[in-house]
């Protein structure tokens, strides 16, 4: 319907996550009515993104050099690791200001209708990792879903015979949220862990 | 939070309009994902089309060359013209397949409040095509909005001198839509602008 190369942005734009047909098609208008430099600097960071981000030989977290920050940064606890699905929960952890440990990213969570199983996630490497007994303490941070909780039981499983204090996140409200609200699932999780209130 | 590039990369897609910050993140990790050839389509299509799209000489619609293909159509009425805000109602009016004269895109609507007068707007090159006395009827097809309404009043005014049929898209109730359901300005301007049934 609109003329070739409008067109092809309007598809290229619509294959990103979350940017339906109209989405897509708003964008493009407003790229075609932007500034040229505008547009190009888009255009560039999509090309560096690619070029510069590679992930850490040691933790797979996102990096720009061949290890990251953390892993790079001495006044990180090495004894301590936290095992997350994706880089963007080494972000949402790293804003607690709360974990001083280092991380391991799985990649993903086991999911079978997905076709992911184990040996397309980072286990493999996080075993190697375990081999020296630097790490003490593994928390499981994966989401609190189905694919989550899979992974987590998996690596439980497999770490029965390590010599690790294995932790999970608690389940339980959330902070903010209201009783009320709250499904079934997470209220009954939160009963079962309750705390001494003294 | 996010490792340089990355975070350039979430800026730069949180300045799309409809793109809040998470969108932009969630849109940032899967490119981060993605093979290096796809994200390199988009940015290359993202350079191309600021490279390639210009606007039609005639009309103002949007064209990969001098003139548009409608413009360039020999079998398009030119006594018919359509005048339209944008190069999306070009199209929202070509699927139609009701209209077969040509277009005059004036690049937005009369809008005080975002310093929008007549002369941000190509209505003087509107008035030169007029000049010849080829085109015979105008349809005032601006959005049914305040700032369309403005823009076809004013419009209306100006060409009031001329020997010309202008006439405006019908306002009404939607097709498939629920009479109970509609805005009380569209029920009466559907009322006022009733029909005979036979």
């Amino acid at each position: 319907m609109y003329e070739g190369v409008v067109q092809d942005l309007i598809d290229e734009l619509g294959r990103l996550p979350g940017i339906g047909p109209k989405s897509a098609q708003r964008i493009a208008f407003h790229l075609l009515q932007a500034e040229e430099t505008d547009v190009r600097r888009l255009a560039d960071v999509l090309v560096q993104v690619k070029a510069r981000v590679k992930f850490c030989s040691i933790c797979f977290n996102v990096s720009e050099e061949e290890t990251c920050r953390i892993c790079r940064d001495p006044r990180r606890d090495p004894t301590v690791l936290c095992v997350v699905e994706e880089y963007k929960d080494v972000v949402a952890v790293e804003r607690t200001r709360e974990f001083k440990g280092r991380y391991h990213v799985l990649g993903g969570a086991i999911s079978p209708i997905d076709g992911i199983g184990p040996d397309q996630l980072r286990i493999r490497e996080l075993m190697t990792r375990l081999g020296d007994g630097t790490v003490t303490e593994l928390i499981l941070a994966t989401d609190p879903n189905l694919e989550g909780e899979a992974t987590a039981t998996y690596l439980t499983r497999l770490l029965k015979d390590f010599d690790l204090t294995v932790t999970r996140l608690a389940s339980g409200l959330p902070v903010g949220g209201d009783l009320e609200y709250a499904d079934e699932v997470t209220l009954g999780r939160a009963l079962a862990g309750r705390r001494s209130a003294r």
